[in-house]
C-alpha cells in the first residue's frame, strides 16, 4: 500500500470548506505526498475561470452557470456568510494573520503538483465546459476517482 | 487488508449529497468492490418508504417524521434549493443529459448488492420504525459501522 | 499498518454533526481503538468553554467570537434548526430515548482517552485563545493532523 497518497473529494463550493481542503492538500504535498483533489458538484465553482466564457448550454444549465460563483474569489461561506460579508470578514482576518488567500492556496497546490481533477459527470449536468475551468485541470469520472482512492491511505469527502 | 471494500456514511439527506454517495457506491460496486452505505440522521430520509406508514411515536418524533422528506424523490438540495425548484431543475438537466434519477441509482445500488444499513440509534431518536424504511435495508449501530470500516480501504462521511 | 486508529476532522460546529462525530469516536474508543478528533473552523465551537473568557482580539475576531456558540450546549443544527427549537427538540427526544447529551458524549470521549486537538491555524484566524478552549485539549496544525491520519485506517471529515 502506498502510504504517500491522499485524495480529497471537493463536493462543497463553500469558501471555508474549499479552504480546509486546500490547506490539507498543500500540507500533504509539502510533506512529500501525492495529492489528488477531485472537484465535483459545487466544488467545481472553485476551479472556474473568473471571467465568463461563452459556451453552448441549455437554458437551465445557463441559469446554473450564471447563479453559481466563478472561482475561489467569489465563494460564499457555509456559516456566517451574511450575504457575502462573511468571506470579506474572513479575508480581513486572514490578511491580518498573514494567512494565504484561497487563490494563493490554489496556486500553491498547482505549483506543488497537486492533481486537480474535474468530475466530468457533474460538469455535464451543470453545463460546465472545459474552457470555463482553469487550465491544467484534468478530467475524469467516478472510476478515475476510485482508481486514485484505491492507491491512497487518506480519502476525505469535503 | 481487503482493498475491495468501501464504506460511505450517508449523514446528509440532501438530494445532491445523496446523489454523490449513490454514484460513488454504484461506481465501486460496478468495479467489483463490496460497498456498505450506512444511513444515519437526515440520510435516513433517503431510505424511507414514499408513503406514510402508521407507527407509534412520541409527539416530537411525529413532528420530525412529518417534517422530513419521505424517500429520494422528496429530498431538497444543499445549495440552490429555491424552495424545491432546485431539485426540479436538477431533475430536468439529469433527464436531458440521460443521467440516472436518484431512484434509479438507489435501485441499481440494491441490484449490485450494495449493503444498505440504517443506523438504529438515530432511528430511535427520530422515531423511525423499520416498517417505514425500505425493504431489504439492514440495521446496525456504530459498532456495525466500525466493523465494516475496519475492513474497507476507503471510508467516506457524506 | 495500525488498524486500531481512527481520526475525525470536526470541521462542522452543527449539533447533529458534532453528535455523529462524538458517537463514532466513543464507539471506536470503546472497541479499543486510538481516536484523534481534530477540531477546526466551526468545530472549534464544540470545545469552547461555556463562559466568556477575556482575551485580546482584533475587532473582527471579537465579532466572530461573540457570534459563535460557546460549547456543545449552544450548537445549532445543520437541518431543522428552527431558530434554536431544533436542538431543543433533539434534546427532548434524546432524553426520552435515554441517549447521552453532547456534553456527556464529550466527557465520555475524554474519559476514554480520545485525543482532542484544536487546529491552531483556524484558532489564529478566528481569534480563539487557548484559555477559551477546554482544558486538556492539545494543539496542532495540518502537519499534526496528517501525522495522525497516516497512522489510522479510518479518516473522516465531518
Amino acid at each position: 500500500m502506498d502510504t504517500t497518497k491522499k485524495t480529497i473529494i471537493v463536493f462543497s463550493g463553500d469558501f471555508d470548506k474549499v479552504m480546509a481542503a486546500l490547506i490539507i492538500a498543500n500540507g500533504a504535498a509539502a510533506m512529500g505526498d501525492d495529492v489528488t483533489m477531485f472537484f465535483t458538484f459545487w466544488g467545481l465553482n472553485a476551479i472556474r475561470k473568473p471571467k465568463k466564457v461563452k459556451a453552448k448550454k441549455s437554458f437551465l444549465q445557463g441559469m446554473f452557470g450564471t447563479m453559481m460563483p466563478r472561482g475561489v474569489k467569489k465563494l460564499g461561506m457555509s456559516k456566517m456568510n451574511f450575504a457575502g460579508m462573511g468571506p470579506w470578514m474572513m479575508g480581513k482576518v486572514m490578511k491580518a494573520e498573514g494567512a494565504m488567500t484561497l487563490q494563493q492556496l490554489l496556486d500553491a497546490a498547482v505549483e506543488q503538483g497537486v492533481k486537480l481533477i474535474a468530475c466530468t459527470m457533474t460538469m455535464d449536468l451543470l453545463g460546465f465546459k472545459k474552457e470555463e475551468l482553469l487550465d491544467g485541470v484534468e478530467y475524469g469520472g467516478v472510476a478515475t476517482y476510485l482508481g486514485e482512492a484505491d492507491e491512497a491511505n487518506v480519502n476525505l469527502f469535503i
